[in-house]
């Protein structure tokens, strides 16, 4: 097999643990010797052993002398484990491929050094923009230290999220509303408006065929309207976060806070996206997904504060001045000033067309 | 060559005349003896010959045993030029193969029935269904005597047309813009509000790089705000007519009639898109361009008076609760009351997504 095959592997390994290693990145590693993988892993968990880590202990003593493959640059530095690039030279591999570099100023081309000049063969960029796809997030919210903010939505044909009445269900057929909790998986938030949590009292938790990991949930809620007796205020299914502007007092979020709910009170009236998302990256929040609210997504497009677009449009068409639409708020005045997107896919989900749209980049 | 790839060669004639023969469909013919093509042709243009006279012309005296590829049944009545089947009789030609056969109750089955009582060997059924996807348009509006209606606009992708201050100017880019006029060039007409009129003053023409058919221009336009001085109301580049309610009086109809415009007057207070339909197919309108106005297109979604549903679909976000989408109106309160469609092709063109939609049919 050649080094792409096996750094192919390696990515499958690391693509099957996206969203479950934040604020870790998914990493996959293989190990190969005379022709045959003795060893393969990816890191599971943050706080548990690294990809290469996993594979080298799957190799155990036949590890000398072999090449491992893994997707992105092996860490230098001691964070909750012992760094990667000093347990390869101490196994003595003899080559290590490495899809991607690591921007984390704490990695940055260091471990590589490392290894290199422990006189181990190194070889950087196999399959490097398959592995930089996987690593947009990771990247994004490794060098702006700002969680990267998916924006979803379901429309019709028309552009509409619900008809005049607030009729709703369902847009979409099955085959787009699982790929919607395939996002929730993958993300470790997921954002609303209080205006759904009052329409609809979502769980907002991810429902897969064999499960998935349930993001946070963040609640943007100014006068802090959410019902204590909303779903995500007592299910217990993961945690909730309820953003609310300066003006509410303890004595309104103590109940909350009560029953486990975070509130994040900023200052000020009106919440301040911009300084929302500096805030959840500190508290290593590395990925939002918005789920809407067309006012929710005005802010956002007024900030220009999103990394990728998803739309699911279905064959239908309901009409309606008054009717919903997926960006509400004033919008932009001059279409010559609209955000400027560039499609990255589209395909036919079931019934509907799936959309990916990310900020034009000339 | 085989049936099919003769076929091919009729059917490319057939496309390339859609557009200019109408209340006729396009159709073309090629005529074959001893493996060489020794004639071929289309019907150019209504009261002109038929694409097998022409095909049969060009044959000349070696059309005697010949095989004639025709991609639609030829017909057996008196129109404005004598029977096809009695020409393919006369011509002593050996064997006819027909694409598809011809709903029109004046053709029916009863060209090929004369055909083949001739002694005339005759296959049906080649390429039948590319042959029946390019008379859609016709076959609807032979047998419905109401015109086709195709549904077009551009959206952002988030579902809008303009922005809140009614910015429009361009949604879409090049290539979207240019496929725009080959529907003109394809439709006999093309019908817009009044409030388009008044915002734009469009020419509504066909603007392509060799040219085409400018449609009909057809105004909804209850209280007759139309100005006298509106492009297409002097520009003389094609036909325009106005609906109005039966409130206007002959004095403000005079000035537009004294310009060459018609004056479609409908019963009642509102404008009624299924009589105005039945209307227009009497007046040989076989096909309509429907380039909205929100409220325009409300109507038809209203009645379901459309075939066709045209989408380009822009990588842009401009927002606004007030800015208009495509379809205005009250709309359809439930979701699923929605008018249900079914994607028949997802392109992408250009920078943007081109999306065209049929009513579905289970």
């Amino acid at each position: 097999m050649t080094d792409k095959e096996y750094m192919q592997v390696a990515l499958t390994l690391a693509r099957s643990v996206k969203g479950q290693t934040s604020p870790n990145p998914p990493v996959g590693s293989v190990v190969v010797k005379n022709g045959r993988i003795i060893g393969m892993g990816a890191h599971l968990k943050a706080g548990e052993g690294h990809a290469e880590v996993q594979a080298i202990k799957m190799a155990g003593g036949e590890v000398e002398g072999a090449t491992v493959y893994v997707t992105l640059e092996p860490c230098s530095h001691f964070g909750k484990t012992p760094p990667c690039s000093n347990l390869l030279i101490d196994s003595r591999v003899s080559r290590v491929v490495v899809a991607t570099t690591d921007p984390n100023p704490l990695v940055a081309g260091k471990g590589i050094e490392r290894i290199r000049k422990a006189g181990i063969e190194v070889e950087v960029g196999v399959l490097q923009e398959e592995a930089n796809e996987l690593y947009e997030m990771f990247f994004y919210y490794i060098s702006t230290k700002k969680p990267y903010v998916t924006l979803k939505t379901a429309l019709t044909l028309d552009g509409k999220t619900a008809s005049h009445t607030g009729s709703s269900q369902w847009i979409t057929g099955v085959e787009a509303r699982e790929d919607v909790h395939k996002y929730r998986h993958t993300h470790d938030a997921i954002l609303v408006g209080v205006n759904t949590v009052l329409k609809d009292d979502p769980s907002l938790t991810t429902r897969l065929p064999n499960g998935g990991l349930h993001p946070t949930r963040i609640v943007l809620d100014h006068h802090l309207r959410t019902p204590l007796d909303a779903k995500l205020v007592n299910d217990q299914e993961s945690t909730t976060w309820i953003v609310v502007n300066s003006h509410v007092t303890e004595e309104q979020m103590a109940p909350f806070i009560d029953r486990g709910v975070k509130i994040i009170q900023q200052a000020g009236e009106k919440i301040d996206i911009p300084s929302l998302l500096e805030k959840l990256g500190e508290l290593s929040i590395t990925s939002i997904l918005v789920e809407g609210g067309s006012e929710v997504n005005g802010s956002f497009l007024q900030h220009h504060a999103f990394n990728q677009v998803v739309t699911y449009i279905a064959p239908k068409l309901i009409g309606g001045k008054l009717a919903p639409g997926f960006i509400g708020g004033t919008g932009i005045a001059d279409m010559n000033d609209a955000a400027q997107l560039q499609y990255k896919s589209i395909e036919q989900l079931g019934e509907d067309i799936k959309i990916v749209a990310v900020p034009y980049h000339s």
